[in-house]
């Protein structure tokens, strides 16, 4: 198996990269291939003495920045990390690429590159979701892949999930639910209200809509929304959970006694930032291309790499993209089973 | 000035909101008039040792549900606070009108029997939002009013939040700004990037788009998004906010030192939840429509009833209803300013 990761994606590459490429490196036997420059990744490889086999270095001299176009840079950049990266994801010399850049490249790139599966309309951004004192974690889809939505995408993203879902965690029958401003049937607007008598037409385990504030509490395995919504809903809790924490900071070292109390407080402080810590999540695969891919946050540090990796390992293990590809051949979880 | 405020509305009534009520009443020489069963609320007056000559008890006999339809229980539940409530606003014998009812009660009554404010195509639920490190809230619109979007909508609020702000906290320029998935312009699907296009030709301060996370740490007055998507922003932030503090609460009471620790720690802590308490925001006006209304948490107790009490003073010493429709009239802030 080969690991294909972005050694330049993301605001700590190569650095933060590779240092994680090589944590994960040494825990596996499978092999890691960095794309980037190779001069600038041989230089980090030695600088975390790296003595290994099982990390190669693949030369790509660009780099697709955020501010860019990214349909422009796509076709522009034939030697960027991006660009090459998807182009060995469909040669076959990679079997996932693992990338923290351009969430629009990624996403240009690996629709002209490797192209969506036979059936899906959209391809979509799935994020793992932490919960509050429960075990496991949500699946929330799609983040903001697609601008623009229809019922049947948000439909397309029941599918797509729950068979991620089944293939990383082994859940034969995952708890699909719709993002909605409401619990009851009938709430929302036409798009949403579509999509609710699609999915539950299907032979999903669709138990019905799901307000933003009852996500976090876990009732639920995949949920899914417009690309929109889901991109706001993540975003808010995202922003909330740094502003929270950060207060905490500020406060608890502020004054004498509470730095005390701080201290004595610590691993359980701690123990909370690992609940709601998005590091150990492992990155958001883009669902429905030919071809796996992982997107990761684009400040993250070593350990976010590790985790992606790790994950990325399962993500082939389990043949994801196979399983998808299958299931929309044979039609399986459509309403109206076996026609098209 | 007759401050009207539903006996009846929220899960904590009528105990919390005549528990409110009297704290209010002693600090105003307005007129608190309390709409709701006439003994049922004399009885909690009674409970509260009320003394004082300025609340008013209006009976009411009929409460309506949040399982109702909200079309249905208006036209047919006239005895009931919500509509009693609405038409002493129509008649003037109450100057605003505050409740923690079903909002889609709240909404369909507004209309049908107060109506629009002319010029306005929906109105919108607007939530004041906390600011991590700053001074000062952010005000957040539509938060779910109108579950149907257009770009003209979206424009509105932006007049009607950077009205109130103004009127609120005499900020003469609230900067005004698009909640959406990116910061550049051209971001997000078409009904966003539609009302961006109106907002930036308009005479408001409005300064682009925002994405979820950054609303938060507060570089803005007005966030103005589809009620759809205000909805889901606001719950999910809540949803983090509930989930984050749940956690430190267990957390810290476990175990002996960490016990000790927190008890240290607590004052502190105490400062931080009050940084995300909604309860002294003092509730969510519904804009647009021709009277005021002060829509305030089911889940609010005798606090939240308090602040928003103060809040609807405010309200109504500024005149907020008779400042929007002045500025329609007069086409104030519109784009192509002076036409229709």
């Amino acid at each position: 198996m080969k690991i294909l990761i972005d050694g330049m994606g993301g605001d700590f590459a190569p650095e933060e990269i590779v240092k994680g490429a090589v944590r994960a490196a040494a825990e596996t036997s499978e092999t890691i291939v960095i794309i980037g420059p190779e001069e600038a990744i041989n230089q980090q490889l030695r600088a975390n003495r790296w003595k290994g086999d099982n990390i190669e270095v693949v030369d790509a001299t660009e780099v697709i920045t955020n501010d860019e176009s990214p349909a422009m840079a796509v076709r522009k950049k034939k030697d960027s990390t991006i660009v090459k990266g998807m182009n060995m994801l469909r040669t076959g010399e990679a079997d996932i690429f693992i990338s923290g850049g351009s969430t629009g490249a990624l996403l240009s790139g690996g629709l002209v590159t490797l192209g969506r599966i036979k059936g899906i309309k959209r391809p979509a951004i799935a994020a793992w979701f932490p919960r509050a004192g429960k075990e496991g974690v949500t699946l929330l889809l799609d983040c903001g892949a697609s601008v623009e939505a229809k019922p049947e995408y948000i439909y397309q993203y029941g599918i797509m999930g729950s068979i991620f879902v089944r293939g990383i965690t082994g859940n034969e029958s995952p708890v699909v639910r719709l993002l909605n401003i409401g619990a009851e049937e009938g709430k929302g607007d036409e798009l949403h209200k579509t999509a609710y008598a699609m999915l539950k037409e299907s032979d999903l385990n669709f138990c019905g809509n799901i307000e933003a504030r009852d996500v976090i509490f876990g009732e639920t395995d995949v949920v899914v929304t417009d690309g929109f919504s889901g991109n706001i809903y993540l975003k808010s809790s995202e922003g909330m959970s740094l502003a929270i924490m950060g207060e905490f900071k500020k406060k608890l070292t502020e004054g004498v006694i509470a730095k005390a109390g701080a201290m004595l407080a610590y691993s359980k402080i701690k123990e909370i930032k690992q609940v709601f810590d998005y590091s150990d999540a492992g990155g958001a695969p883009i669902l429905g291309l030919k071809g796996a891919v992982l997107k990761i946050h684009g400040n993250s540090k070593a350990t976010e790499v590790y985790y992606a990796i790790h994950r990325a390992i399962d993500y082939v293990d389990n043949d994801i993209t196979g399983m998808i590809t299958d299931a929309f051949s044979k039609n399986e979880y459509f309403a109206g089973k076996g026609e098209e």
